[in-house]
């Protein structure tokens, strides 16, 4: 147990989460204005994305102007205090252009570096999940749950997820594809909402490489608050993001990154 | 324009799908039990697949016995009069289990083996698409939209989805590579919600193999309703199932079979 109370923070998270949801919600399934961020390959930057991170950061301005912010789509500010906020405005904007309901808003409240709050939220289903490490829940509409992993799940039964299974190259692709064959199925396509789905008991195991640190913040106190173990996959802090992997408990962890330690860098 | 006004059938369709809702949401993200229909594979069967598919079925007792029905679920029963119900009382089952809002109940009426309504309800989301070659519908509680699939693009600006790369092999796995390549992104893991995004204007194109009957009849007059072509990998009729590509247009329809033609049969 930590000695950090959440409860005046998930106030302020949440108040981000709804601005967020207003921001975004007309441009989603409508025509985009969508550009390339990168010359090469293909990073969708939506409208809906800088409104989101916009309305974010209004709020913080109103009620945590000494607070850092470190998001996608801005510079950042730097923090007064110790405490950042980091954001991902949409995460999965492959999705959000395609209209697939699996993007989500990531925001994520650090102290001096270690998430200690963090939430997704999908607009469009109107689910949100909090964590603060020593707990998370779940809401949708008048609906509020406890968040716990399944505990129960050893490799050869456990469901694995990954956003996109040809993002892995050379031996991150060849470790990768030997641990899809060790489970008992994988999914694919959820960034973000896979992790979420981790927290719920559904996933058992997500796998991703390449994150940034907006991408993993909001992630880490969820699983870790709903019994969940997150790291990197040499098993150390994934906070700087990179590669990453969550685990149901443990034990499943520890067996995965077995499978996992020969990429691993 | 076809002759067949589906405005009866659309009542009918309407409240199986409520009734498949109302008998599978209390199984959804709650412990299950998941046997294995195959012996080799992965298969699942949930006691909420079986209790949609009784759920549809009982509609139909009622407000039309004489229409056959072919489940996924049950023996068929045959058809008295040339009209005959086609349901997947939970496609995409593999998401259900992973607690994945992606799965839906499918609906189809086929009159002699030609279908000519169909219905994709997502219960969770509470979405719902209807189809009837001529036209298509979208409804979310109070909001309800017509479907039109996306016109303007060209292959390469083309959004591609397929429910899972790994299970194309040998020459079908060839060519889907090289079509994902060709396009400007390729997502994952959706079943037939893939198709409603097509007929949403989300995505362009779907391409799978392997499909049943009850998996594909029900998509066909929501896609030709919103404008977009389905058909199997050799451009002709696709409603036994097998191989299917769904497109927006016929431009990108015909372009991608180009891609795909060598691995048809």
């Amino acid at each position: 147990m930590s000695d950090f109370d959440p409860r005046a923070d998930l106030v302020i998270a949440n108040q981000m989460a709804d601005a967020a949801r207003a921001a975004i919600k007309p441009y989603f399934r409508q025509s985009l204005t969508v550009e390339n961020k990168l010359a090469r390959g293909f990073d969708p930057v939506t409208v809906a994305d800088r409104a989101s991170e916009t309305a974010m950061r209004a709020v913080l301005d109103a009620l945590a102007p000494d607070d850092g912010i470190l998001g996608e789509e801005f510079p950042e500010r730097i923090s007064k205090n110790g405490r950042q906020w980091v954001l991902d405005p949409i995460d999965g904007t492959r999705a959000f252009i395609a209209g697939l309901p699996s993007w989500t808003v990531l925001i994520a409240l650090s102290h001096n570096g270690r998430p200690r709050l963090g939430l997704i939220d999908q607009p469009h289903i109107g689910e949100r999940f909090t964590g603060w490490n020593d707990g998370a829940s779940y809401r949708q509409g008048d609906q509020i749950q406890q968040l716990q992993t399944r505990k129960t799940v050893g490799l050869a039964d456990a469901i694995l997820a990954t956003t996109d299974a040809f993002l892995f190259r050379n031996a991150e692709r060849d470790a990768f594809d030997a641990l899809r064959q060790a489970v008992r199925l994988c999914r694919y396509g959820y960034d973000g909402y896979a992790y979420a789905m981790l927290a719920q008991g559904g996933i058992d195991l997500v796998v991703e490489s390449g994150l940034q640190p907006y991408d993993v913040q909001a992630l880490m106190p969820i699983i870790r608050g709903a019994g969940g173990v997150i790291t990197n996959w040499t098993g150390g802090d994934c906070s700087g993001g990179g590669q990453v992997i969550a685990a149901a408990h443990p034990d499943l962890h520890a067996e995965a990154l077995g499978w996992l330690k020969a990429a691993a860098h």
